[in-house]
């Protein structure tokens, strides 16, 4: 029986379950494979031990081989830019004193993304502390036509935050500053470099949260998560970044400094610029500043970790418990009785609450352990979102080890994962196109949340009409006509 | 004393208040010349007579004299667009088979707007009912260099629905069909031309609402609400377009069609193009389908219509009746106690609500029958949103006659109106630019929703630096290279 707790609405929903394919080998993974949780198991066991791992800070590197280049790996071929000289190097020590990284080891954990399954060959670094200094750098880079990668916390998962060749990577680890908190609108501007979860701190300690939570936030830079429209675990009760961005201060490829940081909540002033940048993953331009609006902390929360064929985990927020408890305990007296939800578990103390999430959150950590993972991120019609996880079940054979499909069911997001000892190109045959054909067939999106990147670019037209791909590659190209701002990734591949 | 009645969080804020400027003449306006309404007054008397007037569908025109041709009244001046010719009509009559409308009669309702203070010259007006019909139009246009004024409800406040010289009108008022509709997620996808009221209704009788409401909620067509990025009454509770419409459909300058009509909460497949489109006024292309995602339709909703010096309108929404009654309660006792209400009355029935909302939704009725208005739509700063009213009337001199403020205090816009007997030039000088200065002297935004049309594309400088108009200018040169969508609007004035 659940105990009644208290809770109001169902603010985040999610899912998830594991199966080994058939004929597969190896251990099942940590979180995956385990059996069934018993409800009001203590919170130490649910956990695991240790503290969570950090994407970006801590990679699943340590274990696994050498990682490939990715011009080896996969057909890219160097587009005519400039190589970085001395006489580069020195001038980017004039703009950034002290802040230009040329060190190989240093270089290691940027050119390699946190996957493990992509590597470029930068040889210099960059770290700017204003905006003025990007915009310096950026013109620069174009006048010596230099490619340019953009890079916040290097915790995306299609390879779209490390250089593929050589570029200039542009980190935006030093742009760490709030600019300013209004205290009444929980209106927060800061740059661009601010990590999530710092950022989380600061505006809980005054009552308000950020909309946005995802598992890479100890590492992940607020301009990062715009310039990727990163979902996240807040979306369904906060809405997208696409509403909850109020204004944002971008650079673009030419230098010049494009200031749309308003702290307003309407502004019909003509186009809507800031839109153009996010989620166009730095290829547009580089985020500098941001301006967001922040909800009030919820009074209550509760979290649902719920069992049926699926694990589900519900967290609701209101502002006050008695309230909440009272519509949770409807909901869950109705789904038990219904035999809809087997068992469960219920927890408000944030201890507890935590020790929940991090079930879910260490989902993609948990994978990368089980080897190369090909991960697949759609979103899918409701009623069909586990089915492409169990037809891949039946369809796959070794070298495949385990399909696991877990997701965001509010969103309609399956997190799709086949994980491997290793990099098997006959498997990622039988995966692609596949998987892209079967999400087109059912209108869904071959990138919900995780972007394109260099990975998804070759896939970009199973979710998009020629027309949309021709006025994307038109937009770039007004914006950036050299292409030098985070060449071979986001757009379409070009025949 | 207010009587304890139901709600749950405050999803609507507004607010107004009237005083007539030193010296002015002539009648107080209905509504917000009233003296204070007592609590627990007849609904009958709060609403007023007579059904509610709707924009687009009666003016204020018959009361008014002639208005004064656009051009004739404006410094403006035609671009070299080619004139509508006979074989033009019969080219239309092609296209749109017996809706191609000529007469002059029923020309002149789509050549004014709804304030009366634009007119222009159209000789033609088509109706195409599809897609492939407005493909076929703007091909056509656009081969044959003629402009096109896309129009909706006509219902917009700044001169952006109505042509300013010859323009071929196209009327969406034919696409009214709804497309589909998920009864789970909520999913409405619909052509262009369905009016926000019937729409609201379709929704209602199936469990949820638009999340869009506004005034002109019984003329104004959702293409043209996306057109324009309308904000209106349920901003705060369900965020802007920018978050809750999912896809669109959007026919380019040449014919083109662009299907971005996706029906996913997450779609992160490259640039999002809907955005575009949104709240760039015809000027990009035209909007022809809309998926917008439709929240749960409130089991509970309360108005409370409180005064201190202002009147003040909240509503609230939440599922369970009693839970929102205690939230609500407890507030109002403490705004009551702190004196910082002195009054004021609620309702739950929607019949009562429906006539405190009236109150609200006529106002900008009711100015229009105090003479010219001269409108202004800005965003401020919560602290500084009435000062620009008071300033105003210290300043200003008959003929202005009132002053009016009103607007969305949860949004931080300020709807500033100054009524005269008739259009004054000098008066307009008194107010322009110094409207303007004095609101980008609080880094506000010279259209907080109405939008900038053919009246404020003067202002833009105000709230948005050079380097965002001139990407703007970019953005249409790229997508409509020749300038027939929707010309002399939205952009800022060239020099």
């Amino acid at each position: 029986m659940v105990p009644r707790l208290s809770s109001g609405w169902p603010s985040r929903l999610f899912w998830w379950r594991a199966a080994r394919t058939p004929g597969a080998h190896g251990q099942p993974s940590t979180r995956n494979g385990a059996s069934r949780v018993p409800p009001g198991v203590s919170p130490r066991v649910l956990a695991g031990g240790g503290p969570a791992v950090r994407r970006g800070s801590s990679s699943p590197s340590s274990r696994g081989p050498e990682v490939a280049l990715t011009c080896e790996r996969y057909p890219v071929r160097r587009l005519p830019f400039s190589v970085v000289s001395e006489e580069d190097l020195a001038s980017f020590e004039r703009i950034v004193p002290g802040r230009v990284v040329t060190d190989p080891e240093e270089l290691e954990a940027s050119n390699v993304d946190w996957l493990r399954t992509m590597r470029g060959c930068s040889k210099v670094l960059l770290k700017p502390r204003t905006t003025e200094e990007v915009s310096c750098i950026l013109r620069y880079c174009h006048g010596r036509n230099l490619a340019v990668n953009p890079q916040g916390g290097n915790t995306g998962l299609v390879g779209g935050s490390v250089p593929v060749f050589d570029e200039v990577i542009l980190s935006t680890a030093l742009m760490n500053q709030v600019i300013s908190f209004h205290s009444v609108s929980g209106t927060l501007v800061c740059q661009a470099g601010c990590v999530l979860e710092e950022l989380s701190r600061y505006v809980e300690e005054r009552g308000f949260v950020v909309p946005l939570d995802l598992g890479a936030k100890g590492s992940c830079h607020i301009g990062g998560n715009l310039a990727t429209n990163a979902g996240g675990l807040r979306l369904l009760r906060y809405g997208s970044l696409r509403g909850t961005v109020l204004g944002l201060e971008a650079v673009l490829a030419d230098g010049t400094v494009l200031n749309c940081l308003t702290s307003l909540r309407k502004d019909n002033t003509g186009y809507d610029l800031k839109q153009l940048f996010i989620g166009s993953e730095g290829t547009l331009g580089v985020i500098t500043a941001v301006s967001i609006l922040c909800p009030p902390k919820p009074g209550a929360v509760n979290v649902a970790f719920l069992e049926s064929p699926f694990y589900v985990l519900v967290e609701t927020s209101g502002s006050r418990a008695e309230h909440d408890a009272e519509k949770l305990g409807g909901f869950l007296d109705q789904a038990l009785g219904s035999g809809l939800v087997t068992d469960g578990t219920l927890a408000t103390d944030q201890r507890k609450v935590k020790m929940l999430w991090a079930l879910r959150e260490r989902i993609t950590e948990a994978l990368s352990r089980d080897g190369h993972v090909y991960k697949y991120d759609v979103s899918l019609p409701l009623d069909r979102l586990y089915d492409l996880v169990t037809d891949l079940r039946a369809r796959l054979r070794p070298p495949a080890k385990h399909v696991v499909g877990y997701g965001h069911l509010g969103d309609g997001n399956l997190h799709l994962n086949v994980t491997a000892e290793a990099f098997s190109a006959p498997l990622l045959g039988d995966l692609e196109p596949y998987v892209y054909e079967w999400t087109a067939g059912q209108r869904g999106s071959v990138s919900a949340e995780h972007g394109v990147g260099f990975r998804k670019r070759g896939a970009l037209g199973y979710s998009k009409p020629p027309e949309a791909l021709q006025l994307m590659q038109q937009l770039k190209t007004l914006l950036d006509p050299k292409g030098i701002l985070n060449p071979y990734k986001t757009l379409p591949v070009q025949a």
